[in-house]
């Protein structure tokens, strides 16, 4: 091993970093076990995880790292050690979307680190339930899921609770398109969620233009139908292949190659600012002509960018219409509580569903 | 909040531990870096990650542990500063069974941290093959599996290969008992897995000893038709009964409060002594009395401790029987060189799979 001398003062510089950044770890710790003292005989017991401050903590992570690892990794990691430190006053319980595997797994572990337990739930629901009776403190669901189509749910789930949002969680998302099929030639039928058939309908146009194209309830489904309906084919995540034993034609088909799903957290109590915060509200109109351009207008007026608007049909009667909008900053800031008492004036029903940091990465 | 003032001090205190700590991972990526560049110069590019180096960092971060974190914790966390070092030059491609969500991918996880790229295989044999042509590092593969019943795939997996053993993990499992039915009288039948059954077999006797008990070829294939098949139960990881909708009667009905599950982690190349070893070992004796015994006495001889030992059918004629046997220490301990050049006198036939470092946690 002719480079040995060379790697020997390396490694023990190494060694000698990792003996520092534990001792530091530890010290974090005991620090974070005093937090918890404080918060205690203050008796805000209730409140030990505080999504603001750990939201701001990332940020600074993110902003000041030197590199050579990258923001995301470095993100990673701290999130790992406050998950740990968290930990040793109470691991968060958090419900997500199951099954075990899921992109909903996988995003409560990215906003929470490892160090809590997780419960799957079959239904958003039963989510909605288990936080708001206190069974777990947190609930992580999709909200703009291109590949499982329970946005509806979600969203839905809004209107009959008083949960609050505390957090967004952003994953990205790859699409392949799997088959029996030994070739493209040989697919005459495309399967996936309706979704998923949108995100990759430029593709699709191109290279499969003739090609029936079948809505089905989730990509899950649309893999295991494709492994049993000859020449069909699925639009699902490469993982479904080996699940299904089908060939994977093409990689990253979807349009967009940014492509994400959205998740957001719920839970019980508000969260505070950040400086860098998004707000989540349920608006209603009656059915008048320029309704909507009425609840927009208190938006535009006090400079509030609007990331997301969408309609649901409301529950309650015939021709009422609620709306889902996200804008940016906190219900604490300025120009977004005057926002907000000017659309009270404009609109039926407006209910907040909570301010809450922006995803970090 | 009464507790702010006191509060300030204290978190003022974590971020300048955290920007302490940042600067500290930073410069340790910087280093491994440069660690890679040495060894690229001496020609060891296929040597870029070192098992038993990684080994004894973590066993001294588990020894010099201050608390209060536990070990596991501040394991898991250097795990991970170590895995995301090490994907700066380049990221560990790891082979293991699928699909997504098994313990089998749990375990390549807690083995090599999240900064690796996983991919999922149908069967051992494919993971082999994975590592063997390049495609992979490193395969994870069940060796001494509770729930998934493919101990010996494995095991015979490594008759007709030239891979070796480079690691094992060890993940703690639960069984619990889930049906469609209410209570325990209801339920007639007990599927699992054999392994299952008989790791659960003292609890079975105590509270169902009426009942039959039918070994199918998994506990996930057991809980998928517990949900079909009336008045019938099955014992399985207790994420199954979202996944198939069954109640949970009982948890943790394993006989061993500590029933582990040990995986095995197959590379190409040989991995060098850690002071707290394992050696595997295939051997092969002829159909005479005492045959085992003459195998068992040079390890006695030397006073090399026995973890394991499992009998295979050999697949080369009748009569002929393989042993898989697991020893303490490393081929390079002059102890465990002893014995084996003693063992080749008595033997037909000893192949050595590895010697690697023992789990760390």
């Amino acid at each position: 091993m002719a480079g040995e001398d060379k790697l020997r003062p390396l490694r023990e510089r190494i060694d000698a970093i990792d003996a520092e950044i534990l001792a530091l770890i530890a010290e974090r710790a005991r620090i974070a076990q005093e937090v918890g003292r404080v918060k205690q005989e203050a008796g805000e017991r209730d409140n030990f995880y505080r999504p603001e401050r750990e939201a701001q903590i990332l940020r600074r992570v993110r902003d000041a790292n030197p590199g050579p690892l990258d923001d995301e990794t470095v993100v990673r990691i701290f999130r790992e050690i406050m998950s740990a430190c968290l930990a040793l006053e109470k691991p968060l319980q958090v419900a997500f979307l199951g099954p075990e595997g899921t992109f909903t797994q996988q995003a409560a572990y990215k906003h929470f680190g490892q160090s809590v337990q997780v419960h799957p739930f079959p239904a958003i629901d039963e989510i909605f339930r288990a936080v708001a009776s206190g069974a777990c403190h947190f609930g992580v669901v999709p909200v703009e899921n291109s590949s499982e189509g329970v946005v509806t749910h979600t969203l839905d789930s809004f209107l009959g609770t008083s949960l609050l949002i505390s957090g967004e969680v952003v994953l990205r998302i790859h699409h392949a398109l799997l088959s029996r099929c030994r070739s493209l030639d040989e697919v005459q039928e495309v399967l996936a969620h309706s979704q998923a058939l949108a995100q990759c309908r430029e593709w699709l146009d191109r290279f499969l233009p003739n090609v029936k194209r079948t809505p089905v309830s989730s990509n899950a489904e649309a893999a295991r139908l494709a492994a049993i309906v000859p020449g069909s084919a699925a639009i699902a995540g490469e993982v479904a292949a080996r699940l299904y034993e089908l060939n994977v034609l093409e990689r990253n088909i979807e349009d967009d190659p940014d492509n994400t799903t959205r998740f957001l957290v719920v839970g019980r109590q508000a969260v505070g600012p950040t400086g860098d915060d998004k707000t989540s509200l349920l608006v209603s109109t009656g059915n008048r002509p320029g309704a909507l351009y009425q609840i927009l207008q208190p938006f535009a007026v006090h400079g509030i960018s609007m990331t997301k608007i969408e309609s649901r049909p409301s529950r309650r009667g015939m021709w009422d219409y609620v709306f889902f909008i996200d804008i940016e900053g906190h219900r604490d800031d300025p120009e977004v509580a005057r926002a907000l008492r000017d659309l009270e004036q404009k609109a039926q029903m407006v209910k907040w569903l909570g301010s809450y940091p922006k995803a970090v990465i």
